[in-house]
């Protein structure tokens, strides 16, 4: 899927340098260069999958037919806008979770000179979407689609984080307010939206689709970010609501519950054994086996009912990209 | 003006209700809670003014006409979008300050539990502004054009707080950095167009005016804010690019320029004194009143050749607000 890589990364540069010269904003000198390293160190380090599925899709939705350089940037500045939103949500979480490292260097605010500085670049980053988006869709006729499915996965992603915030700082007294139901919630709104929906309706709309026609297109992605997070979710260290903890709570007697209670969440060695020999004697890894197989059927069966073809590429497309290990 | 305080309260209410039941995010009864006592913690405690002048701005411009209830709702509706913003920068700004207190209580980072999760806090208000906006205007003819203005006053004032920010980092090594223009700079674009202009352009949108036609409005009032800024900018404790150090630093001679730096930006007892009376000794304060008149006179010049009686009436009654003290 490399065909658009090295366009999408022209386009970075592109709309930086816009962003830099931006006819809103007097910069001085000092504030352009800020701005400049911030972006650089933030934006373009990640591995660009959400950004570059917005092209992927948007060229899957016209069956294959050659895109116009106009069409590819445009779906490239979409693409870059989740990844601005994305920068501007790591950003800000890793001061809220205190993180050391992201993407191998240390979190920006841990940069000299940075600190708190990095809330307000925070904001900066998610102003950027909407520059960007005035930039070069003012004129459409879905402009206000755009702006309306930015802002409503923006709200539905800072909800996730805030249960999460919040059932974090609960869980350190009580444990039982850990369920299924509310991780996966978690895991929906903070990051099920942006990761897997947003792609594909930035593709939609520039493709002149209502997304009120695409509810089910809607729930299909966001049950694929659920699965894609559940796989992926072994933070046995933090006091996360990870999709195992939860199940062995679901699963476990009293004693085994107990022992999950005095050592989840604790740094020391010892305890994080303890906790993944408990996995292992709930065969959790086979509970999860199941989990997949069965989620994955049921994916195919809700892709392969959708009316139109190119929507089924689009989703089949982002399901190959998840459930790997089943290829 | 205190002809709708009353029915302006009574909107808080109803708009908290209708944020706290989103059908675009499934609540937790914690999370429920959490939001409900973080709003009224942080935006309705403040004078009120910036929004209780759209509706006094509106009425103006509807010639003194009577207004319907829901021309009251809608413009109290437009006034809480501001003060729900301008908590969502009180918020933030009070953790990269690292301040104490805000209107009487403790900053909200600084209450139990709440530390850090108050970045997400600031956020969520700041997308509870497009929720509300979303859910009352998403039919009128100049929802877009709301939607643009709010976005872009918003850019403008994080781009203000990032010069501050940034010169105030420089400023510690470097006082001759801060000069007037980029004293106005600060002023203008961090608290000048939310304070200033977002409520009158909110209520010339519900009047049916395209703002593209009143560029001499923003002008006029982003010099009352500039103004008004200056008036109540004696930071001398703070290292804080005042107008009365940018206005020291101009007229001093090297010896007092280099009392100013050794002095300027401590905590200490001696220092502030020393600067307060090298402001004595450059008859700061005659040359404050001085500004004041003529800017005031070049104010009423300016206004009094806008071509709507209407629009003057608005103009006026800011000027009014702001120049006390000439009355």
């Amino acid at each position: 899927m490399g065909e658009f890589r090295s366009k999408f990364l022209e386009v970075y540069s592109l709309l930086k340098s816009e962003l830099l010269h931006d006819s809103a904003f007097e910069f001085t000198d000092d504030s352009r260069q800020w701005v400049d390293r911030m972006l650089d160190y933030n934006v373009p380090g990640g591995k660009l999958n959400r950004g570059l599925s917005v092209i992927d899709s948007y060229k899957l939705l016209k069956q294959g037919e050659e895109l116009s350089d106009d069409e590819v940037f445009l779906a490239s500045a979409l693409g870059w806008c989740i990844e601005w939103l994305q920068a501007y949500f790591l950003v800000l979480d890793d001061i809220m979770d205190n993180s050391v490292t992201r993407r191998g260097q240390p979190c920006w605010f841990r940069v000299p000179k940075v600190g708190m500085v990095a809330i307000n670049d925070g904001i900066m980053l998610r102003n950027h979407v909407l520059r960007i988006i005035k930039n070069h869709f003012r004129e459409k006729p879905y402009y206000v689609d755009l702006l309306d499915l930015f802002n409503e996965v923006e709200f539905q992603t800072a909800s996730g984080q805030m249960i999460d915030l919040i059932t974090t700082l609960e869980g350190e007294k009580d444990l039982s307010k850990y369920s299924l139901p509310l991780h996966h919630r978690i895991v929906q709104y903070k990051t099920g939206y942006y990761s897997f929906y947003l792609p594909v309706a930035c593709a939609l709309l520039m493709a002149g689709e209502n997304l009120d026609n695409h509810n089910d297109v809607k729930n299909i992605l966001i049950d694929m970010g659920i699965y894609f997070q559940v796989q992926i979710g072994t933070d046995i260290e933090d006091f996360k609501c990870s999709w195992l903890v939860v199940k062995a709570l679901e699963l476990g007697d009293e004693q085994q519950k107990t022992l999950l209670h005095e050592n989840y969440g604790k740094a020391d060695e010892d305890c994080v054994a303890k906790v993944k020999d408990l996995y292992k004697a709930l065969n959790l890894e086979g509970v999860f086996a199941e989990y997949e197989s069965k989620s994955y059927e049921k994916l195919i069966k809700a892709i392969e009912v959708h009316p139109s073809d190119a929507v089924q590429a689009v989703l089949k497309s982002f399901l190959a990209k998840i459930y790997k290990r089943q290829k």
